[in-house]
């Protein structure tokens, strides 16, 4: 297993033993990933993608709960080649599929309606926005610049099968425009969590998921609030 | 003072003293008033309205914060008679006017624009849903028989000025459909706020309040818990 410069390789604190590899100057995952791994619905076998993959954190977390096959797309080849070599450190070849390709080519590639479930954590912030006085591996992980939320739902829309669940984690700030963008894909929202940093703080993360052509109903889960009231971190 | 049959008086258990005429027949206020009172910023001077007011209880609440008019719209001429007299029995005939008016009707009455704010504690339930073996009052206060969604986006789109403020109780469940009928009428959802019955409890309220031509930026304020962790109400 080699490192390249900069990477280091980290325990995911399972039970499990699963480890990642990571580079402050590349990538390295953050709660929003552990969040979404736990949150989604994923079924004991059939097919998963995560989109936006990133170092491959979601798939290496997923595996310990599903025997399904989990592909993860990511765009870039420095990530990509970063999620394959975890994969292989945690032996998790036969489960897990690295896929180097852009989210909007991939349903082409992959067929219609082949997934039971996505999950996805996109970038967050519009590429208008904000401070782009960073390195190109982060923009492109944290503003849509290959990836709007347009983009993310058309290609959940046709990836999933009917009834196939998305689980997506995002901004409270753009709630709104995430509901409206994922039904108009045919992607019911079904369960909210709103994430706090502490009780008497705003959210400022929202666990979302939707179901391929599901019927309307919304359950808003109770929250998770990230530390306790004494300070100590709890999730 | 005359109460009629069935008729109490209750205290509201605010600083200030005020009290409400209520009646198990015919209409009680629960939670959803006093946390929505509390919610909603209302100005300091100019004009309120409360449609579905049921008994006043709102802008009754709402006498102790500010100095503004206050209206109080209600289409049941048996509350708007018990809203009349309790304003009475605190003393706000300067402050609050009962109007016995259909919401639906209302705008052309009074004008476009000519409120700072919007209060509105409205029939949670579509009218096909639910069990309808109830009295005709309580039918109309909690089905959408005289009001629908569409009906209060449309008044509130009216009788707001530009800028104005609505604030909002209602179900999560219906929570998608609200925020995107509050859109198509130019009221821009802008604060949210979560009601669980305690903290591993879903959501089973929410305050909405919505901005007439609001830029879209919307804020996730910490949940409220009515419960704490020893089975206490705390709000």
């Amino acid at each position: 297993m080699v490192l390249a410069v900069g990477e280091r390789i980290d325990d995911l604190l399972t039970d499990t033993g699963l480890r990642i590899i990571q580079s402050r100057e590349v990538f390295s995952f953050s709660l929003d990933a552990v969040l979404l791994s736990r949150f989604a619905n994923i079924p004991k076998t059939g097919r998963i993608v995560d989109l936006c993959s990133g170092n491959g954190v979601i798939p290496i977390l997923l595996s310990s709960r599903t025997k399904a096959q989990i592909d993860a797309v990511e765009i870039q080849p420095r990530l990509a080649d970063m999620a394959r070599r975890s994969v292989a450190l945690n032996g998790l070849q036969d489960q897990i599929r690295v896929l180097e390709q852009d989210l909007r080519a991939y349903p082409k590639i992959a067929g219609n309606g082949v997934y039971d479930a996505i999950t996805v954590n996109p970038p967050y912030m519009p590429v208008t926005a904000g401070d782009h006085n960073e390195n190109e591996h982060y923009a492109i992980a944290r503003h849509e610049i290959h990836c709007t939320l347009e983009d993310l739902a058309a290609a959940c829309c046709r990836l999933l099968r009917p009834g196939g669940k998305l689980s997506m984690v995002h901004r409270p700030s753009r709630l709104l425009d995430i509901v409206e963008t994922l039904r108009r894909h045919r992607l019911e929202p079904k369960r909210i969590q709103f994430v706090h940093p502490h009780a008497k703080a705003e959210a400022n993360m929202v666990l979302i998921e939707a179901t391929r052509d599901g019927k309307p109903d919304i359950r808003l889960l109770p929250p998770i609030m990230v530390y306790n009231d004494e300070g100590v971190q709890i999730v």
